[in-house]
C-alpha cells in the first residue's frame, strides 16, 4: 500500500496513516471486510517503524473502523448504522482545475454520445431496439468459437498473449488477403493492417493526414462515429448530399475546387445511415476526381459484402490506381464486435506511416483476438457465414419493408436497400424524430434519429432503423408500435402539420 | 466477387472478366487451388448474362491459368514453370500519388521503429535480448487462465462479444477500482477507463488536450513510444533531467514559466529507461507547481507496483487535489500485453471527455480481453501474483547487479533500481550504444540503446538493459557476452577513447 506520508507535517505519521484509512474506509474505497496490510509489511513499505503503523491501527479500531481477527489480521468493519457510506464519486461540489473547467467550452460534443444516452433512457424491459448499429448476434456459431479458442490457447499457449507483429498477426493477415482476394478487390497480406475494429481505421488515417482546420468531404448524412472523429480534431467538414445511387458526384468537383479538401471519406456501399450503394460510373468518376485534385480516398467498407440482391459493385479500392484508395473494414458486423477486429488495406509509403500511427496509438491489436479469429476463420468458413448471414438478413429486411408498407401512415418514405444493416425513413410532414422519439419509447420501440447522423443542428425527419438484429415477429411489432408513435405524433402536432413547409431533404 | 465491370468500356465484358481474373493469378492474390465462383453466380452478382462469365472462363482456361473438375467447379491452375508467380507487393516503380510522396517529408520518424528494425537485424538464434519492454511472460498461470476464459465463454456467452459499455467491463471497473484503492490510490469505479493497454491512455489523454506547437514537459530520458506519440502529433517536447531521485523537479518551474506547457507527462515511480523513482518531496513540490502554473499531470504508473525493496512511494495521483493528476497503468507488465487491457483514472470533466475520445478511436476495448481479465483476476489473485512476480523480478535483479560486477569493464557506471523492469547502463567513455549494438549482436546478446529515449538525435554512451525477462543463468551469459563486446568496443576505438571527453550526460 502506497500511504501519502509526509516526513516534513507537524502531523505525527501514525496520525497521518490513521486519516488516511479512515477517508478511504469512510468513503467506501476500502469496503468491508477488507484485509489491511499486516502491521510488519506496511511499515516497511513505508520505510517506518512497525509500532507507527500498529499505533494507527490501534487508532482505528477505537474508531470502530476496522476489527482485529487473532491470527488472520486487521479487517474493515461492516459500516456504522448511522455513518452512511459513500457511493461513487464525491459530488459535493468539487472545485475542478481550470483547464478541466475549459476544456468543457473547448472541445466537441459529440453526437453519437447523445444518442446513447437517449438509447440507455429507454427502460421498458420489453423495448424493441431498431436503433443498434450493430450486426445480429444470433448467428454467430458461439460453441465453436469457444472451442476453437481452447485449441489455440492449448496449441500456442503465450505466442497469443504476447505484443505481436505491430501491423497484424501475420497468418490473418494472409486470411484477410485472400478473402478480399476472393471478393474481387486484389490484395496483398503485406497492404493489410489490423486495427481494432474499422473505427481505429478511420481514426489511424485521420490523425495521420489532418490537422486542426482541415476540410474533409464525407456524404451527409454520414456515420455519426465518424463525425465525431474528425468534430474531434477541430476538422471542418464538408457534405456532399447522398441519393438513391449514393454520393451525388456532380457536386464534388466544385467542393474540391472551392474549399480543397484534404481527404474524402466515403462509404459506398450499403452507405450508413442510408442503406444506398454507389453506382459503379460514379465510382469512378469520384476515383477520377480524386486524382486529379489529387486527394486520398477513405473507403469505409462495412458493410460492402452484406448484400441480397442487385448487382455486386466493385470496391473503390479496386478501380483505384495503386495507393489512392485506403479501404477499411471489420469483422465487427458479420463476426463479432467485441473482438474489436478490423483491418484496413493501404499501399504506398502510407501504409508504413500507418503501422507508426497503430503503434503510438495502442501499440497492437489484441492477439488473443486475433488468434482466435485466425484459428476460427478460413476463406470457406467466412464465405459460409457470409452467405447464411446473407439469407438471414435479407429475410428480416423483407419483413421490415412489409411491416412498413403495412403500418406507416400516408406521407411516411423509406428506402430499399439491397444490402447493408440499414433503412432510412422519412416521417411525415411537420414530424421531427426527436419529437416523436419520446412517444415511440412510450410505445416500446427506439431508432436512431437522423440527427446524429447530419451535419448541421437542424431539426430531423429522418431516422435510421436496424433491420437486422430481430427476428421477423419481433420486428413485424416493432413496426406496429412505431406506426402507432407517429400517429400519435401526427394527431399532437395537429393541423399545424401541414402548415409546416416541407422540408427540402434529400431521400434517398 | 465484385469485379469492376465498365459497362460503357469499347472492351468485351468477357474480356474485363478474363483480364481481371488473369491478373489476379499471375500476381498470386488468386493462388492456385483456389475455386473461383459458379458461373450462374457470378453473373448474378455482377447482373450479366451466364454466358460472358462461361466465355470469361473458357479464355482463362485457353491460356492454361485455370482448369475445371467436372461436377465441382472451376480452380485457379498451378503456377506454369516459366511464369514465375509475385511475391508480396508488386514492387515494380509503382508512381505512388503525390499526397503520399509529401508524407514522407512531412511526418516524423518514430525512434522506436528503429529499434524494432535493430532487433530484428538480430538474427543469432541464441541471442539473449536484454532489448525488450515486456514483463516475462513465463510467470503466467496460462493453464488456469484458459481455463477461466472456457467458463466466461460458456457462462456469459455473446455478451462477451459485444461492445459493451464504452467505459469499459463495470464488474472490471469495480475490481480495478478495489485493487488501487487497496494499494493506496483511492479509485471509484466511475472514474476508472479502460482502454487497449497504457498506450491508449497517453494516447487519449494527449488527443484531447493537445493541438500542433503546443508543448509538453517529459523527462529526459523517457519512454520511446510516448516520445513517437507526441512527435506524431507534432508537439514540441521539453526536457526535464532524471537524476537518481527522478525528474529533478527544482528545473521544473523555469520550464513552466518559460514554455507554458500543455502538459506534464511523467513515469514517477520507476522511471522508464532509467528505473529512478521519484522521491515524496520532489512529488509534492511537482504538484504544488502543476497548480500553481494550472498544467495537467499525466501519470504513466506502468510498474508502480513492482516494488522488490526501499519504501513505497505515493501515487502522484494520491497526493494531488482531485482532477490535477490522470493516471495511467496497464496489466501488460505483470500479466499478458496481448490481451492490450490497461486504464486510466481521471476525476472531473476530463473524464467524460476522455470516454468520447475513446470512443472515436476505437468504440471500446475488447470485451472478450475485458470478460477473461475479470473472470481472472480478484484483488486477493492480484496480490497474489504480484507478491510472486516481485519475488522473481527482484532476483533477476540481483543477478543482473551481481553479473553487471563481475563482467563489466572499469569505467561502466549503472543503476540499481528498487523495482520496475529496467537498468540504465553507462559505457565508458568514448564508447557510443549504436556503435556497440553489432559487436553485441556479434556476441549474442541485445539492448535498447538510449538513443531511443532520448529527445535529440545526439549519440549515447547510455543503454537500457531488461532484468525481467530472463532466469538468472541466462543473465549471467548474457551480462558476460555483453561484457566481451564492450570489451571489444574499447579496443577498437582505441587509445582515442581516453581523449574523448567524458560526455555530461545525467546518470541515475
Amino acid at each position: 500500500m502506497r500511504i501519502p506520508i509526509d516526513c516534513d507535517s507537524s502531523v505525527p505519521l501514525y496520525r497521518q496513516i490513521q486519516q488516511f484509512l479512515r477517508e478511504q474506509i469512510r468513503s467506501g474505497a476500502l469496503p468491508p471486510e477488507t484485509r489491511l496490510p499486516a502491521t510488519r509489511d506496511l511499515a516497511a513499505s513505508l520505510g517506518l517503524s512497525r509500532i507507527t503503523v500498529t499505533n494507527a491501527y490501534a487508532e482505528l479500531e477505537a474508531e470502530g473502523l476496522v476489527y482485529t481477527r487473532r491470527g488472520s489480521g486487521t479487517f474493515v468493519a461492516p459500516p456504522l448504522p448511522d455513518l452512511p457510506t459513500a457511493e461513487g464519486e464525491p459530488s459535493a461540489a468539487v472545485e475542478w482545475p481550470l483547464w478541466q473547467q475549459r476544456l468543457l467550452s473547448q472541445t466537441w460534443l459529440p453526437v453519437h454520445g447523445g444518442l446513447d444516452r437517449l438509447m440507455a433512457s429507454v427502460t421498458r424491459p420489453d423495448a424493441i431496439r431498431f436503433s443498434s448499429g450493430m450486426g445480429a448476434h444470433d448467428l454467430f456459431p458461439l460453441d465453436e468459437f469457444r472451442r476453437t479458442l481452447q485449441d489455440v490457447l492449448r496449441r500456442d499457449g503465450a505466442a497469443c498473449l504476447g505484443y505481436g507483429d505491430r501491423r497484424g498477426y501475420p497468418p490473418l493477415r494472409t486470411t484477410i488477403a485472400q478473402i478480399l482476394s476472393s471478393q474481387g478487390t486484389p490484395t496483398y497480406p503485406d497492404n493489410v493492417l489490423v486495427t481494432s475494429g474499422s473505427q481505429q481505421g478511420l481514426g489511424l488515417v485521420a490523425r495521420l493526414l489532418l490537422r486542426p482546420g482541415d476540410v474533409v468531404m464525407v456524404e451527409t448524412p454520414t456515420y455519426s462515429a465518424a463525425i465525431d472523429l474528425f468534430r474531434s480534431m477541430d476538422v471542418r467538414l464538408l457534405g456532399v448530399p447522398v441519393d438513391e445511387e449514393g454520393m451525388q458526384v456532380d457536386r464534388v468537383e466544385d467542393g474540391l475546387r472551392s474549399s480543397r479538401p484534404r481527404l474524402i471519406y466515403t462509404i459506398p456501399t450499403f452507405h450508413n445511415p442510408t442503406g444506398s450503394c454507389m453506382r459503379g460510373r460514379r465510382r469512378r468518376q469520384l476515383i477520377a476526381l480524386a486524382d486529379r485534385y489529387n486527394v486520398p480516398i477513405l473507403e469505409d467498407d462495412f458493410a460492402g459484402e452484406l448484400r441480397f440482391d442487385g448487382c455486386a459493385q466493385p470496391t473503390l479500392k479496386a478501380l483505384a490506381p495503386p495507393g489512392r484508395v485506403i479501404h477499411v473494414r471489420t469483422f465487427s458486423k458479420m463476426l463479432m464486435p467485441g473482438l474489436r477486429v478490423g483491418f484496413l488495406v493501404a499501399e504506398g509509403p502510407v501504409y508504413e506511416r500507418l503501422v507508426d500511427c497503430k503503434r503510438v496509438s495502442d501499440l497492437a491489436t489484441s492477439s488473443l483476438s486475433q488468434c482466435a479469429l485466425e484459428a476460427y476463420i478460413t476463406v470457406g468458413r467466412y464465405q459460409a457465414h457470409l452467405r447464411r448471414t446473407c439469407q438471414v438478413y435479407r429475410r428480416r429486411r423483407d419483413a421490415m419493408l412489409e411491416a412498413l408498407a403495412r403500418h406507416m401512415p400516408p406521407g411516411t418514405r423509406w428506402t430499399s436497400p439491397r444490402g447493408g444493416l440499414f433503412i432510412w425513413l422519412q416521417l411525415p410532414a411537420g414530424l421531427s424524430a426527436s419529437q416523436l422519439y419520446p412517444l415511440a419509447a412510450e410505445e416500446g420501440v427506439t431508432f436512431a434519429p437522423g440527427i446524429v447522423f447530419s451535419l448541421c443542428e437542424c431539426p430531423e425527419d429522418h431516422m435510421r432503423l436496424n433491420f437486422c438484429v430481430h427476428p421477423p415477429d419481433v420486428i413485424e411489432e416493432g413496426i406496429r408500435r412505431l406506426g402507432r408513435a407517429v400517429e400519435r405524433g401526427l394527431v399532437d402536432s395537429g393541423g399545424e402539420a401541414a402548415l409546416v413547409p416541407r422540408q427540402q431533404a434529400v431521400v434517398v
